[in-house]
């Protein structure tokens, strides 16, 4: 039995207790700033108001305030804010942290600097704790197709966990492991930290493909729906993450494993950020769509517009070429330059018409 | 303008007429025997009872018995029976067919001889023709995501067209493309057809994912569906067709690409195949499952009994170790011997639990 501190309070984060919990764990939730509706139902009913569950057995809620009390003598942080919360968790949890602690995220995103280079959230995080202290912590994260209100239904799961020091993740999949939540090991931290964040650029494409049926009128009198040019769009995005995979020096294979494909199908089917691409695919700009959704996190626009910075370096140092990643170019176009929406189908697959 | 003779006037083999009719082509729709009915209503109101749409302008129907009339002077045959109806069709135009002329295929599976050894479509097709005009056809065939009914609503659909003489491909799509019909080319024949049979029996696991919702009770009290479940059979699938094009000896990439997830997500969000995998997902026995869809096509279901002949010699040629392909053999045993469906998930991914 460990001691595991999961600071945010979210779907996801909460998620996890599950199996944290059915495997005997102490597990402590610490909701942010943002989260004290929850934790003060969660104090006084056991009941999580979003995941419409009850906490399961052990778990004790806290609110960010108590944030000293719960973290003490874990052995595990887990990090279940969004990606906007990266750099607070990591200023957060820095009286804390203490060596031989494992910190481990399933935050989905990537951040790049004012040179277009890219980083991992991990990293991102980690570079919020003094220095001294780093190299004695162990950085892990999570990724795969895994909607939050499913596992917590203890619904079969296939994720990934990925650490740099591929002990942290035999330890950490050891303690997450149950015969629901299936748990696979890669020391690709890189790999799989893009995978997830690209996937998430790459759904909102699928979202947009959806929104143009409504555009053309919805489904026509013989019953006729969008899902021949999402499925293009599908097959194109795994394309492209596979290429950004390969730039990065990591496992092309994730873009058709759990990481990529599995995990862009579930975010089509069950995930939430198609709403904004069907918004964008309708013929709102990213401008009107964000007024709309006003109030939601859009993760999703964060990653495109932070690839989208990467982009020109990219080109630059000859690594894109400029007929490459049309469906990227089409996000880009759209959430960094508030253009409408149309994919360049004939671009795909290499653009000569030969697969 | 050249002429096109579709034989098999079902779903997708008139769905083909749009495109042709848009480009200004002469098409004569042939229906098979099992097609009176359709073709009875196209000749007296040029409509399609299962596509519930009007016949494009210049499209002729013919009963079957009208063949000859109807083939005279094709530059084009197109098949458009299902996989049960191959070696019909050889049969049937074998006394028409003339130098020249090029023969695609739309048609999804495989067939396997008694010793387990795969035959893609188009080679069955050609086999029951005279052996002399064989070298002097050209034989194609149709792969990629693609719904008959939105390919008939002029939807945007991204198709593959594959033969081995590149030439062939490259006269056939200047036949069919459209501003809505976008062909990419490949001179790949053996692993578009693979790859389009496989998909199919890889739908079958997505289905019996969702069917297994049913039976653990269907979406619980907080909305928690088997998205996941389903995205971890997704991505292995996708590992499965990769592997299985690289024992066929052609492009593993289409795994990933049109012909595999590209055509998995349409077919398991927009298709007909699920509905059997969900029966026996749900419980069902195959012998059960048949009964309740009697009178329906199973496709998936012939070519998973082919495959499942195929394994055998795979396995003693030492090309698939006794670990691989876990979701294949969960489809062989449900539907040859007849076992209650189950997937092994931890044996995923190389089963090692390492990405």
């Amino acid at each position: 039995m460990v001691k595991v501190v999961i600071i945010g309070a979210g779907l996801m984060g909460t998620a996890t207790s599950y199996p944290l919990s059915d495997n005997g764990h102490s597990v402590h939730l610490v909701g942010t700033h943002l989260d004290g509706e929850i934790i003060k139902s969660c104090k006084e009913k056991q009941f999580h108001p979003r995941l419409k569950r009850n906490l399961p057995v052990g778990v004790r809620p806290y609110y960010i305030e108590e944030i000293g009390d719960a973290i003490e003598g874990a052995d595990v942080i887990l990090s279940g804010v969004n990606s906007l919360g990266v750099h607070w968790i990591g200023r957060t949890i820095k009286p804390y942290v203490r060596p031989g602690q494992m910190i481990i995220a399933i935050t989905k995103g990537l951040e790049t600097d004012a040179e277009g280079n890219w980083r991992i959230l991990p990293d991102v995080l980690a570079g919020e704790l003094d220095e001294a202290i780093r190299p004695q912590l162990k950085f892990a994260a999570v990724g795969g197709p895994c909607i939050a209100g499913e596992l917590a239904g203890r619904r079969h799961s296939c994720v990934v966990f990925g650490s740099r020091d591929f002990s942290a993740v035999e330890q950490l999949a050891s303690i997450f492991s149950t015969p629901y939540y299936h748990i696979w090991k890669t020391s690709d931290l890189v790999g799989l930290e893009f995978g997830a964040a690209f996937k998430n650029a790459y759904t909102l494409a699928i979202g947009i493909a959806y929104g143009m049926l409504e555009k053309a009128g919805g489904v026509d009198e013989a019953g006729a729906n969008f899902h021949n040019l999402a499925a293009g769009v599908f097959a194109q995005s795994c394309v492209e993450m596979s290429r950004l995979l390969q730039i990065a020096g990591s496992d092309q294979s994730f873009a058709y494993k759990l990481p990529g494909a599995g995990d862009l199908y579930v975010t089509a089917v069950g995930g939430r950020t198609v709403r904004l691409g069907k918004l964008l695919g309708a013929g709102k700009t990213f401008k009107e769509a964000r007024q709309i959704m006003a109030g939601e996190t859009l993760e999703s626009a964060e990653i495109i517009s932070m690839m989208g910075t990467a982009l020109p370096r990219l080109e630059r140092e000859g690594l894109v070429q400029p007929n490459e990643l049309p469906i990227l170019r089409t996000l880009v176009d759209v959430i960094v330059y508030n253009k409408p929406a149309q994919f360049p189908i004939d671009q795909f697959f290499g653009g000569k018409a030969v697969l």
